[in-house]
C-alpha cells in the first residue's frame, strides 16, 4: 500500500516518511481530494491513508473518525479560524463587500471549490453528512461570525448571511443558469456586499 | 399494472378512466410522489405510470419525456404561470415582500416541499436533472420575473433572489442548521424582503 515494506497486523510500524512533519498536510490534501472526487459517502479513511501513502491509523491519530478528517478537510478550504475574525475585525464599514469577496474567492479557485461542492452534495443526500456540515462546519464558523455581531440574533443573521452564498454557489457552478454562471465576480460582490452588509451591522 | 383487464401489444387500449379528465392531473401528482421518493435518477415514465393507474404511453402523450413530465411536476408545486406575474402585477411596493412570501410558502407546505427538495438534491447530483432545472424550470421561471422587472440585467437579478431562497430552504430544511431551522417564517419573510425588493426594484 504505502510501497514494498512488508507489514505485520496489529500496531503498525511507521516510517518517517509516514510520521514526518508533512503527513499531516498530506492526510488533509488526500482528504479533500477523496471527498471532493468520491464524495462523503464513498470516502474511507483508508482509502484517504492509502492516497495520502500513510498508514490508516495515523490519520486516526491525527483527526480521529471519518466525520472529523471531513470537517477538517472542510476547515482548510475556508480557514475560518484565521480569514473571519481578520474580515470582521476590521470593524463595520464594508465588512458585507469583504465577507462577498471572501466567500466568491474561496468558490471561485478551483482547488477550494471542488471539495466544497462534494460537501454540499454529500450534505444534500447524505444525514451523516449533513449533520457533519451542521455541527463541525457551520456552527463552529457561523458562531465566529456572530460571535463578533451587534446585531439581534447574530447567528440567524449569519445564516442568512450564508444560505445566501450557498445559494449563488449552487445556482452558478452546479445547475450553471445564465448569466450568473458567467458573470464577472466583481458583479457579484458588487450586489451581493449590500445584503451581507445589512444582515450583519443592521438592527 | 392497471387492474385484470388484458392488453394486446402496440397501440395501448384506453380505458375512460385512463383517459378521463383526471388523467393528467393524477400523472402529475404521481410524479411528484415518484420524483420526491425515489430522486430524479431512480423515477422512470413506467413507475409513474404506474403510480398513476394509466399506461406508460398516457405519460409520453400528456408530457413528453421524463424530463418534460419532470418539469411540469415541478411548475405544479411552484404554479409560476399564475402566481408570479400577480406578485409583480401588483407593482413595485412590497413586491420583495410579496415574493419571499410566496418562496416560503412554497417551501413550509410539506406537499410542495417535498418534490421540490428531491429536485435540488436530484440537481446537484445528477448533470441531466440540473439540465433540466436550468432548462425548463428556472429560465422559464426566471425569465418570466425579469421580463416585468425595470432594472439592469433583470435576469442576473431575478437570479440572485432565487439563490438566496434556494439557499435559506437548504439550510433551513436539509441541512437544518438552528436556529435558521425552527425560527418562524415571518421572521424570515421580513429579513429577506428588503433584499428582493432591492434586487428586484433598484437600479
Amino acid at each position: 500500500m504505502t510501497g514494498g515494506v512488508p507489514r505485520r497486523r496489529g500496531r503498525p510500524a511507521r516510517t518517517e516518511a509516514e510520521t514526518g512533519p508533512g503527513a499531516r498536510e498530506r492526510i488533509l490534501e488526500a482528504a479533500r481530494e477523496e471527498f471532493a472526487e468520491r464524495g462523503y459517502d464513498k470516502t474511507s479513511v483508508r482509502g484517504i491513508a492509502k492516497a495520502a501513502g500513510v498508514d490508516p491509523a495515523l490519520v486516526h491519530h491525527y483527526f480521529g473518525t471519518k466525520d472529523e478528517v471531513f470537517a477538517a478537510a472542510i476547515e482548510v478550504s475556508f480557514e475560518p479560524a484565521l480569514v473571519v475574525p481578520a474580515i470582521l475585525g476590521e470593524g463595520k464599514d464594508g465588512v458585507g463587500e469583504r465577507l462577498a469577496r471572501y466567500f466568491v474567492g474561496v468558490w471561485e479557485n478551483p482547488v477550494s471549490r471542488a471539495p466544497l461542492l462534494a460537501i454540499l452534495r454529500s450534505a444534500l443526500t447524505h444525514e451523516a453528512a449533513a449533520k457533519v456540515l451542521r455541527g463541525f462546519v457551520l456552527r463552529r464558523m457561523l458562531e465566529r461570525i456572530a460571535a463578533d455581531l451587534d446585531v439581534p440574533d447574530p447567528k440567524f443573521r449569519a445564516e442568512l448571511a450564508a444560505s445566501h452564498m450557498i445559494g449563488i454557489a449552487i445556482l452558478r457552478y452546479v445547475v450553471q443558469v445564465e448569466p450568473l454562471a458567467t458573470v464577472d465576480p466583481e458583479e457579484i460582490i458588487e450586489m451581493v456586499a449590500p445584503t451581507l452588509q445589512r444582515y450583519l451591522t443592521e438592527a
